[in-house]
């Protein structure tokens, strides 16, 4: 199974890039926006491509040729312009979306933000709101079609090492997790498709990650 | 019937509540931000409500309370922050929309930008992308519900004063049109049960806005 991580040169994308490679049944395309970023990627032995989430859906669909799912685990951050914020975070996400479907990749797996309901957009301090607006449409947009989709909103991301322990529910209480772990996660996701249809909060707990994916 | 126009205190909106109260047919509710912005429609007869586009949908809601129709024509214009791009033009539109279900207003006439559709956000100089892409997902979540809606596309806005003749079409060449027109043309598909599930662009041209409107 062939997997096309959008977003690749994140960290959390470079994690997950790393435990596909290393894994025997799955393998990796690392979508990145510039070719100098593609030597981490040639050193784990990952196909790259270079597209911008600013390039239309038919450029973003030729990444997509040939894969059999796609990870979108890109993010402009909560702290970048919120012209960003519009361009990539929901326009970015939502032509990804699209382009699974002219690439005919049926599977899709979401990396959002912890809380993306309606609710959470209201209760967000002013500076933050419009990121969680914008991670709000684009799971919207997802779960209106018909792929295969995953939403994962992790907890407070840490760049602390991973301990493989998480606890995972629809609704928890606000905590943190390493971007290693969320890449584990995401990792055992694609591996587990009773994870299809479903989204699920994910926080540092004191199950497995495999243990915890199997359970949703 | 009742009219909420959301946006009252822009131009468009006090050109609207102004032909709606010369009317015989309608009444106006004019939806404001602050109760200082009361006075022009208090002197045209018109009925007021204070809310804001960044309260939650059920204040929102009993802002459209008893009302028929619900037009919005608020904008926080293409220079404002990004911030208020995501905020107010796609999160506090589809608010509304959601506040219209919520309050079971079954008619509702959205102002829209000239062209929405995917391949203008791609083709807007950066600095305009946003608004674009934010005036795009608001008109593609109205086309998404089972409201009866309307989407007017205008042309640039100016602030000449109307002509009262207008050229209308799914598709047109870019062109101008003063606000006091599109008033017009608004007030026109209030009238006009035609426009009902359609959208159109709005240029000045040589028809009449009733002759064009009915047209659609």
């Amino acid at each position: 199974m062939k997997v096309l991580v959008v977003g690749a040169n994140g960290q959390i994308g470079k994690h997950l890039v790393s435990f596909i490679q290393d894994s025997d049944r799955l393998e990796a395309k690392a979508m990145i926006r510039k070719q100098e970023q593609a030597s981490f990627f040639e050193n784990v032995g990952a196909e790259t491509v270079v597209v911008d989430l600013e390039d239309d859906i038919e450029t973003i669909a030729g990444a997509a040729e040939g894969v059999d799912t796609i990870v979108f685990t890109a993010g402009s951050g909560p702290h970048t312009g919120k012209d960003k914020t519009i361009m990539i975070d929901l326009d970015g996400a939502v032509k990804t979306i699209e382009a699974a479907k002219v690439a005919g990749v049926k599977r899709f797996v979401m990396i959002s933000s912890f809380d993306t309901r309606r609710q959470a957009i209201q209760d967000a301090p002013p500076s933050f709101a419009p990121y969680v607006a914008a991670k709000h449409y684009a799971d919207e947009w997802l779960k209106r079609t018909d792929l295969d989709y995953t939403i994962i909103h992790p907890g407070g991301l840490t760049n602390d090492k991973g301990t493989g322990k998480v606890k995972v529910a629809s609704e928890l209480d606000r905590g943190q997790i390493p971007r290693e772990d969320v890449a584990r996660v995401i990792f055992a996701s694609l591996e587990n498709e009773s994870t299809i249809g479903k989204e699920f909060q994910v926080v540092t707990g004191t199950t497995s990650v495999e243990e915890a994916v199997s359970s949703i």
